[in-house]
């Protein structure tokens, strides 16, 4: 019996599919989010890859900005919730969850059992979100992992005095315009970042291990400098994008073994 | 004889020369802050107004956020000392100043001497800043003047649901490309601005007479929807802009006459 779970979120959409055991059979991920073609995407994107139909899902579970409006969905779990759940599955013995997403960023505290505590987040501001580092990517003509490429070869960091994106922006136009190495501009953008994730880490309360999702835990030279500062190490996996609808897909099974 | 204030603000220089009377003779623009010409320009703009060079100038106060560097002064006095003391004799009995820069919003409080009372600022969020409207304007190709003129024919308001400047130039471009009527897209930046604008101005407390200065002050849109979101008259003038200059230019008069 397969179960799906589908993450509907601003920009880019997930899908996993779990077996029996509640692993990981297939992934599907298409980078349009809730309201496009971008669920449906990614959802054929997944069954495509197992060589099954829809009608082969005996259950789905919907998260994220879009849920409440995926079609096919049985049921709806908060991104919070899923998040959590598939944490405590794809990461084992993770009490700290820092997730850095499109537009938004949120550390979440969990229990032995998985469970949510606490959690803070920011979802108002653009800075410390992976749309700050949109916005400084295409400064430099660049994509967001190149930005990590980059900032492997800093001889040293060059910060960034002002929090805001806007006016953040102007600073790394003008130490570019001042001919400063682009690896030494861009660690302080990174370093920029990790401050407000920091932030957020200490209003939350750090406890081992600390797990990092989300699509900019994929840019190691920014993870390094985050559990540098935080003084923890920080695991993360190449399945951390789909962390959400992991959860989700576990919830499904869930819903399945209790009906 | 005459005396001299100079605002060495970030992103513009203003000049002020008053006469023995402390009442304005000349003034000069340029639109280069700090550690360019700007100041310099400005200077040399409103000496050739009058028809005068710089020995003829008593005494020089410097202000802004460039006043230690900047060559000539005799003295310097703080922007915020400098925006009240201009306020109170631009606007007789002007208790609550509202100052919106192309970099920082502020309200200040003053008492009845034109004493600095209280005052609120943000100059670390775009939101709220003239910043906010050029990212605006820059969208749809135009000036800020522009976005006054296109308010005025606005049938309604679409609000704009992110305060942060990042996330709502994309809402603004998600509402042009939709097709909806740029002046009421534009009522709605101006919304944003003053519901910003109007936090700011309840935390300081509002007192009548409301006066504006700064650029955005010169926005007859936004300053109208102001005054009808604060129940309160705004005044303000085509010199409003001048208002921190003419605050210094006032000091070195009064440093002279105590001399
Ligand atoms: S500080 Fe900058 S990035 Fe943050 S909300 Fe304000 S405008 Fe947006």
């Amino acid at each position: 019996t397969w179960c799906m779970g589908v993450d509907a979120g601003s920009t880019a959409s997930k899908c996993v599919v779990v077996d029996a055991n509640g692993d990981i059979a297939a992934t599907g991920l298409y980078g349009a989010g809730a309201g496009t073609v971008g669920p449906q995407r990614a959802v054929e994107s997944a069954l495509s890859a197992l060589g099954i139909a829809t009608d082969d899902i005996a259950c789905m579970c919907a998260t994220g900005y879009g849920r409440h409006v995926l079609e096919g969905s049985d049921m709806q779990v908060s991104e919070l919730s899923c998040h959590a759940k598939g944490a405590a599955k794809l990461f084992p013995g993770a009490r700290t969850i820092v997730d850095i997403g499109g537009q938004d960023a949120k550390v979440l505290c969990v229990g032995e059992n998985g469970a949510l505590e606490n959690f803070v987040m920011n979802d108002k501001c653009a800075a410390g979100t992976g749309r700050f580092l949109d916005v400084m990517a295409s400064i430099f003509e660049c994509t967001v992992s190149d930005l990590s490429a980059y900032d492997a070869q800093a001889n040293e960091v060059l910060p960034i005095s002002s929090t805001c994106t806007v006016f953040a922006e102007s600073e790394v136009i003008s130490k570019l315009a001042q001919g400063l190495p682009i690896p030494d501009i861009v660690a302080g953008i990174h370093a920029s970042v990790v401050e407000r994730t920091y932030g957020l880490m200490r209003r939350a309360g750090i406890r081992p291990l600390v797990a990092m999702t989300g699509g900019v835990a994929l840019n190691k030279g920014l993870r390094n400098r985050l559990a540098e500062r935080a003084g923890h190490q920080i695991v993360t996996s190449p399945l951390a994008q789909f962390n959400g609808a992991f959860g989700a897909a576990l919830y499904a099974r869930e819903n399945l073994v209790r009906a």
